[in-house]
């Protein structure tokens, strides 16, 4: 059984609707901080945090538990809670602090619901570019409140597709150079979005594809079931084996281009 | 004698506050387009053209000629006229227009005002990011009417600046590609935004440096005087011989940043 057919539209609308009421939270905060400023530290694995990020995630969490006490808790600043729960809210404060600390506008916040191991809702707010992108199971994908759907491409139209990748080092990390190499040398539209921009301008069909290398469970909450409620297809390619932190690889977008990409990357 | 000089203050005043307004009527147009729909066709040399870039260069043309009818006009969409003036205006309507046209907001209105070849007055307007860089020659550089400095690096800090290039095709075509492909295998932090973007990126210094290859006169005519009335430094490491068009490359951003660049791309 799905969990569309075990979760009722009702009880599906009420989930997506809180997180949507999260992401609202959330973008208040970090625009208060990107006008006010912010303190930043490196952390153990060399990225930043900001105080930003810690006041977004502690806020996100306080708002789950008190609506959700039941519901499971992963986020990227401090550790899980309700791990065996059937719900998982999956968060990234702020995915691209290094645009963030930069006053670079590419950056923003993850918030994932996943039911079972599936993705049940997906929100990535961008503060800085005004733009809020969600999807809900079985309730379609939007952008700024508009439904967003991918069309598709005739093949012949590929070689003009607009593919966005992430750093080349975390492809090569994860045994996806080649493939990297082969992109950048053969196909004349690759841009480097880098986090969350790329997913969301694939989710709502604005370039071919995003794929990306080297990233956690929380840069990729939302995006499987943006895209997917958008009518693109998502393919995780890789998946990190015997490392104490998880890495994925993922391509998505429309579904020819994906397609088209695949053998690439796997 | 230099340019500024020879221009008293107040008349470059003039000239930098009406290409502001020149900017807020092309704003006007593209945020229009962008609300309500264009028409979009392919050039000669296979790039797009919408309805958009035509009404945006028109009315700057028509609002040039009505305040300065003497001045000189380059502009990517029409022909030039007088071609002898000392002062050239330099524009191009939509910097961006496959962004544009793939509802991707990252595109820009370049208006770049040169006297005898100097670079005068700049702007970058990007309509849907809602963001306007000007600079005038011994004025400052603004970002919203907001003065922007960009702040050097020590070198220690060279391998985590944040490098933007255009497409890698570009630099091939331009014989850059060595250099490119160099950047992307030893620099971990590039990104691929692509036209107008990378430009105002560091002309703020929200990033170290942006690396452009294979553009037009009219895609960088106001990138030099942002960068550097902002206190960074520009050079063109690259012009075409014997093409019709000539084609450019650029390097600009932190000086220390810029410096460290230069040998890989001359």
């Amino acid at each position: 059984m799905s969990a569309a057919e075990e979760l009722s539209l009702a009880e599906r609308r009420r989930l997506y609707t809180a997180a949507l009421g999260f992401a609202a939270g959330t973008r208040r905060i970090i625009l208060r901080k990107m006008g006010g400023g912010f303190r930043k530290r490196l952390k153990a694995d060399a990225s930043y945090v900001t105080d930003a990020d810690l006041a977004a995630e502690r806020v996100l969490r306080r708002e789950i538990r008190r609506r959700f006490p039941e519901h499971g808790i992963i986020g990227e600043e401090f550790p899980a809670v309700n791990v065996g729960s059937d719900f998982q809210w999956i968060l990234d404060p702020i995915d691209g602090t290094l645009s963030f600390t930069h006053g670079i506008p590419f950056f923003g916040t993850i918030i994932g619901l996943h039911f079972r191991g599936r993705p049940l809702v997906g929100i990535i707010d961008q503060p800085a570019l005004r733009l809020r992108y969600s999807a809900g199971l079985g309730l379609g994908a939007f952008k700024n409140g508009r439904r967003i759907r991918i069309r598709d491409v005739p093949a012949a139209a590929l070689p003009r597709e607009i593919i966005s990748t992430g750093n080349r080092v975390r492809f090569v990390r994860c045994g996806a150079g080649p493939g990297f190499d082969t992109l950048m040398r053969t196909h004349p539209q690759v841009r480097g979005y880098e986090d969350c921009i790329g997913h969301t301008l694939a989710a709502e069909g604005a370039i071919g594809a995003a794929i990306d290398y080297g990233v956690r469970l929380w840069d990729i909450a939302a995006t499987q079931i943006l895209v997917e409620e958008a009518g693109g297809r998502y393919e995780c390619v890789y998946r990190s084996r015997g490392r104490e932190k998880t890495e994925y690889g993922i391509v998505c977008g429309k579904p020819r281009v994906v397609d088209w990409l695949l053998p690439l990357f796997r």
